[in-house]
């Protein structure tokens, strides 16, 4: 049942897809229509990878391919309640418009956790509401970024970032990541040829490759970037979800006046509820509430309140730890399952957390001609080539985690080592 | 103490302003960190309201400066029903992610109610829930806007949008609103001197100035616009606040290729909860979407759900009714003190719905002069300034009447009237 329901939602699929239903509904354009948009949507490629996933969809289908947090874990209980308190106490303030910056005791609850968690001071005037950390990335991108303005993204990396740049019509400037973590040579080389603004980072548990960057990573790179004008942004929605390892520095400590951070609830608590957060240098911060207000005047404050006092009345800790426990045995299930399944010859990364796992597939086996034969056998997983800036064909996929049960991990990697058998010629 | 509150929470504060606050939190800047920021940010206008309303913060005031709907009338217990009924019956789906075109069973009710209350059939593909209607505008220009794109305002005009088509570094072509609506002769000559891509109208109750364009008007700008490639925009957020006279067709009606609608819940259930819409015609549907996920993904699918709840289980015509006769009562109130208590050179308008009303003082009285004198005396409002493009010192001013129990309105107004006898010397 639980994986059914995966497979209907996959995140992937929802940022990149959905938009086949519309095929039909578009009238036939004269070119005088076509001429309508915008150069940066004209750019937006529509992303191959929907069509791909669209026959995942089959509930009877393994899915390996979601990105969803699992909803058996969500605190429904907790979240009426909160509700129930907030519309009783405070009912009229939660439903009339409220101020860009976002719901005051939720950015000082949210100062207070990296205080407790990081030992990192944040300011409340430094952290801005989101809905959803993505929306932070649109709005720092529109306060920042002018056209074939330089964007140094990981490669593999995380979709929902790319596609936001190629809005704003950015130069990307790919750089690899490694066991762990971003290439510091490539990085070094792509400052020096390009006038780079930003940097887009996710240090831990990095989607959709899995790795953390060490420690020494993260000090070459600060290095790198300390006393210039680039931005470090540092996504981190997978950040409270370690099953093994010890947290490395965050980049806000390392370089605080470079550092975005880019936060969410939607890993911990809800991703419905839509709330994320960002924390800003000084600097940026009127400008940002001026992109917020011009965008979508301020996040759902009735959202805001509710998760507040779900947060307030209850210990998020012992909630996190209760999903850390689950994704933490589906992790070490799909890594004792491949160890049994997968030919000598792929290679994966053994993540420290979050949700996915990557793999290396021996002689250049293409991971797209795979994922055909795969879904065959009844099993679904995202080949690499939509997390690449400019290659095709590669051999690496991604796995997914966290909303497939034990038993089923099991059945899924043996019918997925066949076929890697059968193609990889190993 | 309703007035208190009123005045504390001001929609035209809210957008405008606010940003006072982080003065002394940015730090001070080399020209180098300047730099970083994009030429559209750059390009925004520093508000100049946000300064002349932090005075009329002070509880004892008594604001017309508001732009808020009146808290008391908002549905609680309703919202707090439905809130439970969703989180017992679906709370995990109301939890996790959900596509970006938004919540299917609300946007069929959107449609529905289009049929039934304006006879227009709108397929739910054509219809996509956004963070109130103020991101639908955000999304469509980020569809279609390049840089000095024109786009004709109407003058005075919303303030939302005019910030919004800033940040997309459009041209602003700004046609004068008459008490029947766009003028004509403006908008051929604006036509025919720049390659207009949109018009934006507020046809209903319009802010700032509360007029309604006339049925004629409507058949004349749709005549204009018919066959040619221009979008016109029609935002509708008070619609549904008709006190009196007959509603006029929908230009969805008259051009409905070129028509995209612009709705939202705001004025007539909760602000707060950020649920608005967008009804496009089919060849903008798939680039919207693609902006709606790079933007946030999806709108609170969390709060979607509870609205569309509340909206099923209770009759929002009733609901709305008791809002109308709440506002009318203070319409009326406002209209009547202003007959008793206004200088004969004065001229306003009557609004038939909304919750504005727009003043035109005598002799070039400009009306920000006025404002200190008012506020001296404990009243406030909005000078007129604010809502053109390029006009200062203007003789114009709005009055918000949604938010004002009648017994202050009678002596706000009074004040006014004596503010108004000292300065404009009639």
């Amino acid at each position: 049942m639980r994986r059914g329901i995966c497979a209907r939602l996959e995140k992937v699929y929802l940022i990149e897809s959905n938009l086949s239903f519309y095929k039909g509904a578009s009238v036939s354009l004269t070119n005088d229509r076509e001429s309508i948009f915008s150069d940066r949507i004209s750019d937006v490629p529509r992303s191959f990878i929907r069509e791909i996933l669209k026959v995942a969809i089959d509930p009877s289908i393994i899915s390996f391919a979601g990105g969803l947090p699992n909803r058996e874990l969500f605190p429904v209980e907790e979240i009426k309640r909160a509700a129930m308190k907030v519309l009783e106490a405070d009912g009229k303030n939660a439903l009339q418009y409220s101020n860009s910056e976002g719901f005051i005791e939720l950015r000082e609850y949210i100062s207070d956790r990296y205080r407790r968690k990081q030992g990192i001071e944040i300011p409340v005037e430094n952290i801005l509401i989101t809905n959803g950390s993505q929306q932070g990335l649109d709005l720092l991108s529109k306060v920042i970024l002018n056209e074939h303005d330089c964007v140094v993204v990981e490669e593999p990396g995380y979709l929902g970032a790319l596609q936001t740049f190629a809005v704003y019509r950015s130069k990307l400037v790919p750089v690899p990541v490694t066991e762990s973590g971003m290439d510091v040579d490539s990085l070094k080389h792509a400052i020096r040829q390009n006038s780079v603004k930003l940097i887009y980072t996710v240090p831990n548990f990095q989607n959709p490759s899995g790795i953390t960057y060490s420690q020494v990573n993260r000090e070459k790179i600060a290095e790198l970037v300390k006393g210039t004008n680039i931005l470090l942004v540092q996504d981190d929605p997978y950040g409270e979800l370690r099953y093994e390892g010890k947290d490395k520095e965050s980049f806000k400590a390392l370089i605080p006046e470079n550092t975005v951070l880019l936060g969410s609830f939607s890993k911990t608590v809800s991703p419905g509820i839509r709330i994320g957060w960002i924390v800003l240098p000084s600097f940026l911060v009127e400008k940002m509430v001026i992109a917020k207000q011009a965008s979508d005047l301020h996040t759902s404050n009735f959202s805001q309140r509710i998760l507040h006092r779900y947060l307030t009345d209850n210990d998020l800790d012992k909630h996190v730890s209760k999903i850390r426990d689950v994704y933490d045995r589906q992790r070490i299930a799909m890594l004792e399952s491949i160890e049994r399944h997968f030919p000598g010859g792929v290679k994966t990364t053994r993540p420290e957390g979050g949700m996915f796992l990557w793999v290396m597939l021996p002689n250049e086996t293409p991971a797209m001609g795979l994922f055909h034969e795969a879904i065959k056998k009844k099993v679904a997983f995202v080949p690499g080539d939509p997390f690449y800036v400019n290659k095709k064909d590669v051999n690496t996929l991604r796995l997914n985690f966290s909303c497939v049960g034990e038993q089923t991990i099991e059945t899924g990697i043996r019918k997925l080592g066949e076929v890697i058998n059968e193609r990889a010629g190993v």
